[in-house]
């Protein structure tokens, strides 16, 4: 396959590819972020460059104008690279910032929040020790490497000790050195107690572990001080995996063919830059973060690793690992100190991940008697319903509409985004992040604002436009919008509308999730009622509404009391995992009891997805009759 | 500092050496093996060589002749490189083949006989698991990397297990390529199996182990076969470290000057090439051994691992690791399957090594009610006392004497050396092995030597030349000697004799092990007729004759019945350990019970030493009152 150059202008960035090469790919390659929300299916348009030079090959795409066309304009994401090329990125095709903080946990102040796990003492994954030993003599003469792991033994209670030869040829140095006064690094793998440095005199001051959240759509990282157990900052960035697709079985099928180390670093570079930038705005020194610790669904664990995908999405969906061994993060070239270890949690299944097993242990529903659903509302909507006896788990693919992508003015939880949507004196009013200008609309105002297109008669309970002439509708890059917020009020200039397509995708996604909520509890011979408690799950870049959520039928219409947000469980499940080594036999636990259900194999599902696609649904009693 | 050249003519090696290196190390870089047996002390004389062009300083050598030193001989050992030099190699220089058959193995018939440990069942260190996983179903859709975790859990009953991401990696292709059934090595990391390897199909029948006593003067390698527990074959060759001394102390030294890498090196070497050897000779393939047990004291431990050595010799006696954790062989460079592993049998402290701890493990005495005696004849001479109540230890630097190696006509167990000596019609007689033309003396004869040597009044007891015209004594390379054999009836047309100096060495390291044994008794106020059983270990490259190590007071005349030859305890152990991982458990229980008598401390050493410096002794009526 020839290979060309391509030179972005501005960044002034040169890559070679292999012909054929999406411009879209190239940029990535180069490291350039561009704004892309449809997972470069050509739907959003954001991906605007123009061909300078050379050849490209590739249909117009209907999203560009004529104008725009004449000048040599181009989505990157539906062109392709048949020689050298020039091409210029305008201003505002390039992602601002990739990385943004977490405002899901600013908003619940994670920041400040202890993490605890019931029934457990805390006990991190890699704890600093530091240790005083007596001097040897005649009378007590153990080699340097057993007596450290002696007195490892009485400080930690983990006797089981591995040393790499590394550490124990530089130990008697360092002993002898600091007066037999040093800091010894201990990392768990599982039962194991592994030295993985040792340091002179007392620096188990400096100590931090890294949780992550990976999702499909956005990758969430917190930054933790082992030592104060707490939580210093979050910051999030979209996956970058999304140009091949956002889905992830699109990802896998892009895994067969490009080789799974592909998107393997992709998602490592996405993870070292929210590190960098972590550990840059907290004045974090890289060589003190000893652990990574990271939850997700399946095929994203699998990514993380660089294992073979292929058999997760194929009959009978088989994972090569859900609970694959800790690592050596360096051994993924995940940059921490080149020691430090990575930690995956364990899932369950190929479509039960340790995203799942988190959240579970995040709420505790496992150790509790009552019976508690909870749901997470991300690009695969898992569902999880049980107790302290049994739990049952179902996924479905919801795609990243609910959090704030694949929209035409969906965005990331950051200054300017759309947080709120509301009615006042019956018009649509709004609230944004920061009250700054609005730029467009992230998550939690997308379920608002479906609510309030109904509730003012913009759309129908079937999503579809009202045109009776009350409302104004106009063409926006070939498709019936309707505009919220005009050019005059955004802080871009360009009006925030919404397309019936968008309002399609929202809608197809919260009838994925209810369905499979549905189908879970009539297979346990439940209704709603019999849930004790209802956990909403997912990092909504904001507080979700509840009545929101409920008038528009993606969760169902329970009594209030029983409703919880639970924030990000994902990230939280990692947290308390990073500071609880028990957390590993909890899951260990929850494994045991969970069993799956395959939401593919019920005939009734596409039947109550059908019945889930109007708003708030098409057995509108069942949100009455049961409202309290 | 400058480097220069050195040629050797023959072989025609070219090697780049630092100046002042000596012709002898030179020689060693360049991979040739050189008759030396003194440690390059410039004592034994056999590292003769032609300086034929350049510059060379040291002092002439007393070893050489008038006519030689005008020929340009000098001694490899004390000749330093001064500029690009060309040296020629005498061909009776060159040691004609490093690796030897291990006789004592052979004479003790190991190849057939099972090793086995009292109380375990065994399990090799490394075992092959042919399994046949059932195929995944929606119903049993367990993760591959988990599936074969589950069935060996059943198959081995070792159910905490590791893999490394490689094999993870690797596994979903290979159970698919082979229908599920593929083969599994497993290895094992104290209580944890690590998954080292999977292949397709059932390769169970390919699974060696190496199994190596690292002697301070011989390294001894045995093969194993896993499945039939059979030893294939042992070899041996002369510790190429002793070019640096042959004490370990010395060596230690040279360590702390040249680091520790260097002395690693020769080792490795060393094992590469006995296992080389091995595999080519028995027509094995060198990725069909997947493991290397080594038992050795902690000195050449340290060497193995490269682990820094200063600790050792001084005071207090501080190891750097006594119980090192398995490794991956190739971390080391030692050639076997590149994921093999590397065990370290664990020893005791820094002068009670694995090799007495496999000694123990042999003789299965720290399982027995009864009291034995452990002593290994080696360069440290250990001693051990114990039941399965208590155990003491000491070790007495003996040097390498009654291991053929720094005596006139010592040499290794092979052909055509003298492995017994006798008196018929009052003249001594000789037995070769093989009934070759005699060449020298290995360790056994050596021993009988000096019984008949004092039988015939050629010495009296303190080892001393009788020079009263019965017998004749002449000079051999300025040394006053006894011809034992003329040059018309050896092998090499040179004599075999044995000078005044060769029988102090042999005295002196006699009564080093024999006043060991004797401290260690008085301490535990008992007699020698207080031990139950009388064990002696020793790689003697053949059968030690009791009667004489009796005559000449290396052991104490006990009753015969109670004295046994134990052969190389140190490879025993390590073989045991290789096929029985309980013998871990029982090492651990050997340490925990086991203390150490510093012979350095006994204020009646020096004391003992003296009276033992006597055939047999000063007190004689120890040696004639204990006979039975």
């Amino acid at each position: 396959m020839p290979r060309y150059r391509v030179i972005f202008l501005p960044p002034n960035e040169e890559v070679t590819v292999e012909r054929g090469t999406s411009l879209l790919e190239a940029a990535s390659t180069a490291r350039i972020s561009i704004k892309n929300l449809c997972g470069g299916d050509g739907i959003c348009g954001r991906c605007k460059m123009i061909v300078k030079e050379g050849d490209v090959s590739g249909d117009v795409s209907p999203k560009l104008t004529r104008e725009e066309i004449r000048k040599g304009f181009v989505l990157a994401c539906m062109t392709y690279v048949q020689s050298d090329v020039t091409v210029e990125i305008p201003r505002e095709t390039l992602a601002k910032e990739k990385v943004k903080a977490d405002r899901d946990a600013e908003r619940f102040s994670f920041f400040d929040q202890e993490v605890t796990l019931e029934g457990a003492d805390p006990f991190p994954l890699v704890k600093k020790v530091y240790v005083e030993l007596s001097a040897p003599t005649l009378a007590n003469n153990t080699a340097d490497h057993e007596r450290l792991f002696d007195i490892l033994c009485k400080e930690i209670g983990v006797c089981k000790m591995q040393t790499g030869l590394k550490i124990i040829k530089i130990l008697p140095q360092i002993l002898r050195d600091n007066n037999f006064r040093i800091t010894a690094t201990v990392g768990l793998r599982r039962e194991i107690a592994e030295i993985m440095n040792v340091e002179g005199g007392n620096t188990e001051d400096a100590n931090y572990i890294i949780a992550v959240d990976i999702g499909t759509t956005t990758i969430v990282a917190h930054l933790i001080d082992v030592n104060t157990v707490r939580t210093l900052d979050a910051q999030a960035c979209f996956n970058s995996q999304s140009i091949y697709g956002r889905e992830v079985t699109r990802r896998m099928i892009t895994a067969e063919k490009k080789g799974d180390n592909e998107l393997q670093k992709m998602l490592i570079q996405d993870i070292n830059l929210l590190i960098e930038n972590l550990a840059n705005q907290n004045s974090v020194n890289l060589k003190d973060i000893n652990a990574v610790v990271c939850a997700g669904n399946t095929a994203m664990g699998h990514f993380l690793l660089g294992l073979p995908v292929e058999n997760i999405r194929r009959f009978p969906y088989v994972a090569t690992s859900v609970d694959p061994p800790p690592l050596r993060a360096a051994e993924v070239e995940i940059e921490i100190n080149p020691r430090g270890l990575l930690y995956s949690l364990p899932g369950i299944s190929a479509w039960v991940g340790s995203d799942v097993t988190a959240g579970i242990l995040a709420t505790g529903l496992h150790r509790r008697e009552e019976t508690s659903l909870l749901v997470d509302i991300g690009t695969n909507g898992e569902t999880v319903i049980g107790n302290s006896e049994w739990i049952v788990s179902s996924s479905a693919s919801a795609g990243p509409a609910l959090e704030g992508a694949s929209l035409s003015c969906g965005m990331q939880a950051e200054q300017g985004a759309i947080e709120k949507f509301y009615i006042e004196d019956g018009a649509i009013g709004y609230k944004t992040i920061g009250d700054s200008p609005p730029k467009g609309i992230c998550g939690s105002g997308i379920i608002d604002l479906v609510k309030v297109l109904l509730q003012t008669d913009v759309i129908n309970r079937s999503g579809n436009f009202v045109e009776n002439g009350v409302h104004s509708f106009e063409e926006i890059e070939n498709k019936r919008s309707f505009i919220l917020i005009p050019s005059d009020k955004t802080r871009t200039g360009k009006p925030i509308y919404v397309t019936e397509s968008d309002i399609e995708n929202i809608i197809t996604a919260k009838a994925a999730i209810y369905a499979a909520m549905k189908i879970l509890v009539k297979r346990l011979d439940m209704s709603f009622d019999d849930i004790d408690r209802f956990y909403i799950a997912g990092a909504f870049g904001n507080f979700i509404n509840i009545e929101s959520a409920i008038a528009i039928g993606l969760i169902p219409n329970l009594r209030r009391d029983k409703i919880n947000y639970a924030g990000n469980t994902s990230i939280k499940g990692a947290k308390i995992a990073a500071l609880y080594k028990d957390a590993f036999l909890q899951i260990d636990d929850i494994r045991r009891k969970t069993t799956y259900y395959d939401l593919m194999g019920a005939p009734d599902y596409v039947d109550e997805f059908k019945k889930a696609m109007f708003i708030p649904h098409t057995d509108i009693d069942e949100f009455i009759s049961s409202a309290h």
